[in-house]
Parts: structure tokens; sequence; C-alpha cells
């Protein structure tokens, strides 16, 4: 039998212990300091049991940990300290550089395999927790070489096994990539949902006229503030760059259509269209 | 039988054509200056027959205009010019202010109804056209006191039977709320795709990491330009202004990160998570 820990009850570690928990020879211990969160867990049968992270930890051959990451950050240290060479440590935060920097001097390192799979919704605790959410979905590892070989073949073999495909990737670029590919998404989602309910205070019908369109570009400003900001936070700088070029790239836009420029703007869009072949 | 002229094979003219052409007792008549699209339109059973402009309009009891809204501003007047007092002429762009001040002084006013079924998908073309996309989609009449009671009545019944719910508003009032709720949605998301496209030329893999939550926001950039660049100038004046606000709200959610004040930006996204319950 194998014991897998998972730190962090949510829509991400809630999804890994119920696909994990189907598996024949699998033990799955849920770890959260929120106690409602896991009597919920325990409810809808995402965990075979629930102890405290002290136990937890003990007990485990691989302890995944899915809380924030700014509290990833914080926690990884004091969670390599006991553990003995061929336990696993495995995070699956959105951020990669400063979880990495965290423990680079650590004697335990090899023992860690950072982890980001490349899924997710909306929604946010146990109940947002669903099955099959990573098949077919990409996890990237990050620093692979800072980590033990076993540790990595063992890390790719437990997430393949809940159907997810391994990448490998420095963290540094991995960051710098998400900045524009994922955490930019949030911020324009977010920025969209302001700027709509800010004129609501004039136009209260507004929404009247949203069609699927809208839903599609503002679904995720529901995202949870607690997940996202210190990812945001964590991967500020490569944001902060990211979020002026999108700016840069929408002052062109609106110069295009105030000027009454057709030939540019429909060059634009032209442009923006590659993304149907590119993606 | 009824007979109903559908000018403009695309998305949205296809996709009414194909709801309406199932129903018993309707002849639906295509007409398309792009020959290659009244030749697919055909082959898809989108249309009982294709006529030139002329003869589908001296044969029809409804003349439904679904071609970019500039064309529609251009070509509307002499259509009216032709029809009689039980003929009755819709548009179904996506702004109306402009349309309807360019029939505003017609003899044959009356018998226009200026539509909007809140509807469409990033495709476009007649290959394009679903079955039952306006399904439990509000369709919004514009400026209905200026159309005669039977032309709203009829154009109603007609859109109820493929699944529309009208709604009424006037055009300027129509116009400045889509363009927060729908315009904005498409700009935002050209941009995005536009700044992705753009990091690419130094990070070619960049888009591996891309997941769900980008293909939902940047769905909305495969968006036809030849649509929608009419549609932005017509309405430049509302979206300009929607486009200054977003960038106020989205420098303001930047300093908020830049300064590590994380108060702000879980307020910010705090706040942005209120469309849950709104939508």
């Amino acid at each position: 039998m194998i014991n897998v820990s998972i730190i962090g009850l949510g829509l991400i570690g809630g999804s890994i212990a119920k696909d994990l928990i189907t598996q024949l020879n699998i033990n799955v211990i849920g770890v959260d300091n929120n106690k409602a969160h896991c009597k919920l867990a325990q409810e809808l049968k995402l965990v075979n049991e629930v102890q405290p992270l002290s136990i937890a930890i003990q007990k485990s051959d691989f302890i995944i940990i899915a809380i924030p990451v700014d509290a990833i950050e914080d926690l990884l240290p004091s969670i390599l300290d006991p553990i003995n060479n061929e336990q696993i440590v495995i995070d699956v935060g959105s951020t990669k550089t400063a979880i990495c920097k965290a423990v680079e001097n650590h004697p335990n390192r090899k023992r860690f395999v950072a982890a980001h799979p490349l899924a997710g919704t909306e929604f946010s605790g146990p109940e947002a927790a669903l099955t099959g959410l990573f098949r077919g979905n990409k996890c990237i590892i990050c620093d692979q070489e800072q980590s033990s070989e076993d540790a990595v073949e063992s890390t790719a073999k437990l997430f393949n096994s809940i159907g997810m495909e391994m990448h490998y990737q420095s963290s540094v670029s991995h960051d710098k990539h998400l900045a524009y590919v994922s955490h930019l998404s949030h911020i324009t989602s977010f920025t969209l949902s302001l700027t709509v309910q800010d004129i609501m205070k004039d136009e209260s019908q507004i929404l009247n006229l949203a069609s699927t369109g809208f839903a599609s570009t503002v679904r995720l400003a529901k995202s949870s503030p607690q997940t996202w900001r210190p990812i945001f936070s964590k991967n500020k700088q490569h944001l902060s760059l990211a979020i002026d070029e999108y700016i840069r790239h929408l002052e062109t836009f609106k110069q295009s259509l105030e000027t009454d420029n057709e030939g540019k703007s429909e060059e634009l869009m032209t442009q923006a269209n590659k993304i149907k072949t590119l993606l």
C-alpha cells in the first residue's frame, strides 16, 4: 500500500485526491488547517483518512502540497526537514521560482519535486474537486536536475496514473511563460469584471445584454483571491511586464479605432486570429 | 407559405436560415454576394433557394439582413425603397444607432425592425451555421416605437419560433451597453492574442503551457475581422470610453501588485468575484 498525503484539500489537492483514491493500492491521507474542508473532504470521499501534518508526513511515501504558493514557500522547508531518503515531497503551485529558491540549499532538496499540473477551474474548495481534471493535461516539472532521478520518476509515474503528461522546464522560464498564458488571462478577466461592475452603477441593466462571449472572457474573474493574490505577487516582475505589453497593444488598438484607421485595426485582428492555428 | 429572405449567409444569417428551414410553412431564400457562400449554403441545406437581391425582395414577406453593420447601413435604404406595406425588413447587426439613424426619415421606416440576437460563436461563414444557436437567448429590438406594431409583433413571432426571447431598448442605450458586455470582451481577447504572439518571438514554446483558462479568455480573438472592424468602428465613442475605463482599472490592479499592496489586490479580486452572482 502506498501512502499519499495531500496538504490542502481545495480544487487542485481535492481533484488529485479524488483520482488517486480510486486506485487500488493507494491510501490517501488528507491534511488541511481548515476543519470544515477536512470534514467535507471525508464526506465527499476524497480521502481515506484525515491526519495532523506531523503524523501524515511520518506515514507517507508521497507528500503533495496543494496550498497557496506563499504558504508552500513558508511550509516546504519544515516538511523537508524530517523526511527520509525514500520519501518524496511534491508541490503543485502555479509559480515555481520562489518555491525552488526557498529550498535550494536544503539538505533534503533532492527529495523535493517542483511540479505544476496545468489544469483548474474558476471554483475552489473541496466541493470544486473534479474527477479526471488532469486527464490529458500537461504537468510541468521544474528544475528537475535539483531532484533525485528516482523522485522525478516516481512523481511522473504517480501523476501519469491520473492522466497527466509530464514536461520539464526551468522554474524561471516556467514563471515567465505562465505570466503570459495564465496569470495575464486572469488579470484581464478580473479587470473586465471590475470595469463592467463600475459602469453598472449608472447602467444597472447592462448584464441583461451579456452573452456567451462575455461569459467566456469573464469566467476567470470568479477565481479565488486567496489562490491568485500570492501567485500574482510571487510572479510580479514577469507579470508586470506582461501587463505593460498588453496595455501597449491595447493602446495601439484603441488608437486605430479613434483615428478611423480601419486598415490598421483589421490588420491587428487578422494577426490576432492566428491564435487559431497556434493553440 | 411564408417567404423569408436572408441576406448574408454567414454565421448569424446561416444559423437563422438553418432553424427556419425546418419549419413547415417557411420558404427560405438565400442572398449573398459571395458565390461560394451561396453554393455552400445550398449544399448545407440552409436555404430552399438562392436568388439575386431584387427578386428575393419582391418575393419575400420577411427580409432579414445579416451582413456586416457598415454594409447594413449602406444597403438598408435601397431595400426599404421598393417594399410594400405588408413586407417586413429586419436587420440583425450588433450595433444599432447608426443603422437606425440611416433610415430615420425613410418613408418606409415603419416596415423596418432593428434587431440584435445575442448569440454567436468565434467562427464565420455558412459552415459556421449552428442549429439552435438562438434557443433560450435574448433578442433586443431597438427603437420599437419607430416600427409599425404589426412589424414588431410579426418579427417577435418569427424569432420566438426559433427560440429567442424578445427584449426592447433604445438603440443608443443598446450600443452603450454592448460596448461593455460584448465589444470590450472582443477587444481584450484580440489584445491578449497579440500580446502572447509578440512574446512568442522570444519564447517560441510559450503556448505549450497554455491551459483551458487561456483558451477561454482568448477564444474571441478568433472572431472575424470583417464582422468586428465595422462593429468597433460604428460604436467607437462608447467603446473608446470603455477601453479607457478598462485601462484605468488595469493600471490600479498593476499598481497594487507592484507596490505589494496585497490588501488592495485581494480587495479588487473579491470585488471582481461578484460577477458570479450577477451573471
